[in-house]
């Protein structure tokens, strides 16, 4: 099966477009686990436990592993043994480089961690995203259009008339040959993720912004799904993760995923029932 | 001081503009370092001890480092350890994420490991760049226009006659209120990096590109010298690194370093003397 194909299977068989945002912060974690030695992989084992059932894939962040230096990624091959064979993986690094250099992360992130997916960096063209595209079965995000403040820095500028993120969009879905390509696009720019959708119509879309960042859900599952009402990762970390910063953190999570969950399928029923 | 005087300092100490590039790929290391445990750091201490007279800094490429899995970080450190003081490192990841993802990756390399100064990708724009920027000791070099074939997917495209690549510059050097911002722009462009050193005449230039990529290195230092013949980064790796494949790497790395600090600093005296 081509990622397009896993990813829709994982989306089908857990009833669900929610991708779970693996952020974990020391500074953040439930004061019973504040401290602990252990305490990062005990939080990603907790929340992972209470949330498989109703996710379709685990973004892990990796910023937030490379911040607690070798040990990081010791507790980042530890969290993804933890995570169900079914379950889509995404290593959300944002690296891009030369074609060696990016060679070299891609064997770090594709082959020896064994991501399904990474994200990528679209700046520095296509030889620097085809290292991780190599196996039709694991996919690549390329950034095009941000969730963040950043963002209107230089994606929105116009050639001939067509913002950047755009031009970016198009082409990617060029590339995308081997059905492993997909791209991010901000649930904060409802609009454009709209107008990226109908110009890639059958690319995965990851879409961060939901929960803590305060993108509209709603168009989110809307403008962000394919025809079929499938294809979008929802995707929210923190509004999960820290919902309760007490020993209830895993029930907490666990009630918040299936309410976000249920939110979205309640979307689908309306836009693609 | 700020970060640039601080190169400016070291450029003058070494009287080098050369900045020599820690790409060590295990595959290619010297026949006697080979298969050892202890390879690549040895490598990087030989290479270290016969350049560090010449250089006036070393840029380390974290996919190779990453590559190595939980040791990469370790033989990280210890690379990092062996280098002088006085000599810019630079950490070559080309990050770049939402304000709190960078935040964490700034923590590992500016505060954690202690870099000098860092690579990061422009695309998301200010809020992605200013945590590695927060200390004016410590720079972020932004890449404009990079040295691969790819550099031509989007770079190059043009927003109201002005390509992508001069947009950043332009950008950078109005975020660059504490005299530690950089910019990124390949040797193998040279027309673009005189235009590029014309909007900014006062930035550090990171040049990667001269050497194994076929950069023109007389044009390199003609156009990407500030007035007074310094500022630019003149950076090989693969030249230097893998001048030998035999027990003589650590002697043909001093003679090549030697060589090519030489070049450059004729060439400076032509341009700039």
């Amino acid at each position: 099966m081509t990622f397009t194909e896993r990813l829709r299977q994982s989306q089908e068989d857990h009833n669900s477009l929610l991708c779970i945002g693996l952020d974990p912060d020391p500074a953040k974690l439930p004061r019973p686990l504040q401290g602990k030695d252990d305490g990062v992989l005990a939080f990603n084992r907790g929340i992972i436990e209470a949330t498989k059932d109703v996710t379709c894939s685990y973004k892990l962040n990796l910023a937030f592993f490379e911040a607690l230096g070798e040990r990081g990624w010791h507790i980042l091959r530890e969290t993804l043994a933890l995570i169900p064979r079914e379950i889509i993986t995404i290593a959300d690094g944002k690296r891009g480089d030369i074609g060696n250099s990016s060679a070299m992360y891609a064997r770090s992130i594709m082959n020896d961690l064994h991501f399904d997916a990474a994200t990528v960096h679209p700046y520095m063209g296509l030889d620097s995203v085809e290292p991780f595209a190599r196996n039709p079965e694991q996919g690549v995000f390329v950034l095009a259009l941000t969730s963040n403040p950043g963002a209107k820095d230089f994606q929105y500028l116009k050639i001939g008339g067509t913002p950047l993120y755009e031009h970016v969009a198009r082409r990617v879905k060029k590339w995308n040959t081997a059905d492993n390509l997909g791209l991010v696009v901000g649930a904060t720019r409802p609009a454009q993720l709209k107008q990226i959708r109908r110009i890639t119509p059958r690319l995965p879309l990851l879409i961060p912004g939901i929960g803590a960042q305060g993108g509209d859900l709603r168009k989110a599952v809307q403008h962000g799904c394919d025809a079929t009402g499938a294809l979008a990762l929802l995707t929210a970390a923190r509004s999960i993760l820290y919902a309760s910063a007490g020993e209830d953190f895993a029930d907490a999570a666990c009630t918040a995923a299936h309410a976000l969950r249920d939110e979205i399928n309640r979307y689908r029923e309306t836009y693609f029932g």
